[in-house]
């Protein structure tokens, strides 16, 4: 495994000294963080993960992922946010996009409660019909919207199909290691359950059973994370957007990372974004959206950086091969593999880029493999923490997150929202 | 079928007048556009496609999805940019996100040629194995790389598998109506082809036969445009850029609508994004990404305002059922289909972004049917012609995107770019 990081396409936006000027303010947000005397350290959990885990639970999560792979077609993971996107953007980026019509030994994977879709809804349990499943339910307390409504209606499905201790055999419950309705119900039907820690949020939780059940059932490998860079990483961000470049795309040139982006998007959206504070994430696959978004990343607004993640191998290649008639002009490339294309494109592009006026900032790691992956995540988890620091913010809460569902909760008329449900609907009817 | 409009969210941002400051541009820039009058007056013909098309090409491509759907059970439609999104949108929006897991009667649909990925091209390739399968290649010169890669791939399979008769009429040809490498090549092997037409740019073409063919073999009936509301939408995504809203972010509660969401940010970030102008386009499903991007929409740096496709009714819906424990606490919803959930978070939502500081434009249509989703195509294409003349810029043009492919094919070793290929390698060497 090896990582590095290039700052190279950066330096027409940045001086030296613009970036150094961060150095004490990274090194306080180190200290607060390892020391856990900033803001929000309570949920600095995750940052011991790579090697201090509960052992006796990673061995039980290898053990259910081979029941649920020897038992069961499909395997519904009911999550959303930090219990949804981890598990499927290192699927994706390890497996496939395509993972549910390539697989073959290991069971179909889909994700519910994720939305308030009748229709995502209804197609799952279609799917589900004449077909083996389990369910892994994902929640910290048992009552977020989503995946309790997703959950009640797969829970009576498995018990009509197999009834309760057929069901029970096939419930695996991912929560709080005491308390909750979910616990409850877990303890009370005998679902083995796996334990949400109580140190570290769900957008900082892959690494824990919240991602590593459904990831293992998946068929990867779970066993198996450059401080230098991750704060030259940190201090160059933070730089840019003092600079007005209030908005950071995630770009890379592998599809099966289009999940992985989602999840950079809630780590740092989730992290950052408070207090009128933190840069946009978004983000690209290229060259897909090179033809796209790529006019306005070249000659758009100059708001934006882009952050790539270059990948040195793909996971399979193909060889073009020389044609006979070469109608297509393509013989050139005959006996290259596409990752040769590919490099050159990404060269090309950053260049290309940076000469429009948009800095690069390049991260380069070997392949979407299990530990390259992992180290890569954890790359993230830390700059993200230590940027928010920097930027003053606390990077493990999410207060925003509330507002709309408590909204939700007084006009659906939940008890106990009477109050709020009458000013809401007087607003609405205005 | 309806459509509506409201602004009724954005009042805490704009006042009328700042509204109606754009009257004049707005009439100047229709003018413009119906009179062929502006830059780019070429590219206008999807201007009257609703009403004025080719009748016979039309029952061709019907006849021609019949044929794919006897006779294949997959269908590879290989293409980029405008020649990929528009038809995959339209599928999952109208069909879903999980068509190739649900469809019974109609091929799988696959798209190809949209990266430069070896592990995409060579996963499509096993998906192909063993099954019937055909191809719809869709480009107006035939040399663009990524879908002309693909082509050669899966054009040597179909010949390997079928002969050289049988790939042809597994052959669909989506190109020039009478140049280019890829017009010559279907007219010699006999492929049957369909028209790019000259005055239609890539991300305005998807009722023409670019994206007509695909649908149409989905199985999506494709036989069937409130200028006031689109000009109104113009006027205050102006005026909100002007007061330094440079993000719009287009947001739904479908997940089937995922892939709109990128077809809109083609249609936009290409047409507006250029002499250093444009709002920048991004996207969220909710409530999903309210787990994610939630935060940040809330409290975050004030530079976003959002875009709502509203839809009044789902494709499918799902009730919630009581249950007599009632341990998630869900009771109070028994009886509730999930698509009252979601107008209620829906409107929860806008209120509470709103009073973070975000302007909400809200459309709202019935539901995602192949009437309303073709309205809404033609709603957006033209908001975003008309709003590409008020910004001032060419909204048919794409100046940007050659830049990566010119240093792309010079790193590539493209006969011709010898002298690019020496000034890159330097660069890229330093």
């Amino acid at each position: 495994m090896s990582f590095s990081f290039s700052k190279k396409y950066v330096s027409a936006f940045l001086t030296d000294e613009e970036i150094f000027a961060y150095r004490e303010q990274i090194r306080a947000a180190h200290r607060a963080l390892h020391e856990k005397t900033g803001a929000g350290s309570d949920y600095t959990g995750w940052i011991d993960l790579p090697v201090n885990y509960d052992k006796a639970e990673f061995a039980r999560i290898k053990d259910a992922a081979k029941r649920i792979q020897a038992h069961s077609d499909l395997l519904i993971v009911i999550g959303i946010g930090g219990s949804y996107l981890g598990a499927r953007a290192v699927i994706e980026a390890v497996k496939s996009q395509n993972y549910n019509a390539l697989c073959k030994d290991t069971p179909a994977i889909y994700f519910s409660g994720n939305s308030i879709s009748g229709t995502a809804l209804r197609e799952l349990v279609s799917l589900c019909e004449g077909k083996d499943f389990s369910v892994n339910v994902i929640s910290k307390s048992g009552t977020t919207t989503e995946p309790a409504i997703a959950f009640r209606v797969f829970r009576k499905m498995l018990i009509e199909k197999y009834g309760k201790e057929g069901a029970a055999a096939r419930i695996f419950v991912t929560t709080d290691k005491q308390k909750g309705t979910l616990k409850h119900l877990a303890d009370t039907e005998g679902y083995e359950t796996f334990v949400v820690p109580d140190n570290v949020g769900g957008r900082y939780s892959v690494l824990t059973a919240v991602g590593l059940l459904p990831i293992a059932a998946a068929g990867i490998d779970i066993d198996d994370p450059a401080e230098n860079a991750c704060y030259r990483y940190v201090a160059i961000r933070n730089a840019l957007y003092r600079k007005g470049k209030k908005t950071e795309l995630f770009a890379c040139y592998e599809p099966n990372f289009t999940m992985m982006n989602e999840w950079l998007k809630q780590l740092f959206g989730e992290s950052e974004g408070k207090d009128g504070k933190g840069l946009f994430p978004t983000s690209a696959i290229f060259s897909t959206d090179l033809h796209s978004l790529g006019q306005y990343i070249q000659q758009g607004e100059r708001i934006l950086f882009e952050t790539v993640i270059h990948l040195r191998a793909p996971q399979l290649d193909y060889e073009i091969q020389a044609e006979e008639d070469n109608v297509d002009g393509l013989n050139f490339l005959a006996g290259k593999p596409l990752s040769f294309v590919s490099e050159k494109a990404f060269q090309g592009t950053v260049l290309a880029h940076y000469d429009g006026g948009v800095p690069n900032v390049i991260l380069t790691l070997d392949r979407l493999d299990e530990a390259n992956l992992g180290y890569l995540i954890y790359f993230f988890e830390k700059a993200c923490a230590v940027s928010g620091y920097v930027l003053g913010v606390n990077p493990f809460d999410q207060p925003g997150v509330e507002s709309y569902k408590r909204n939700m909760f007084a006009l659906l008329g939940k008890p106990g929202y009477e109050k709020e449900k009458e000013a809401l609907e007087h607003r609405l009817s205005m």
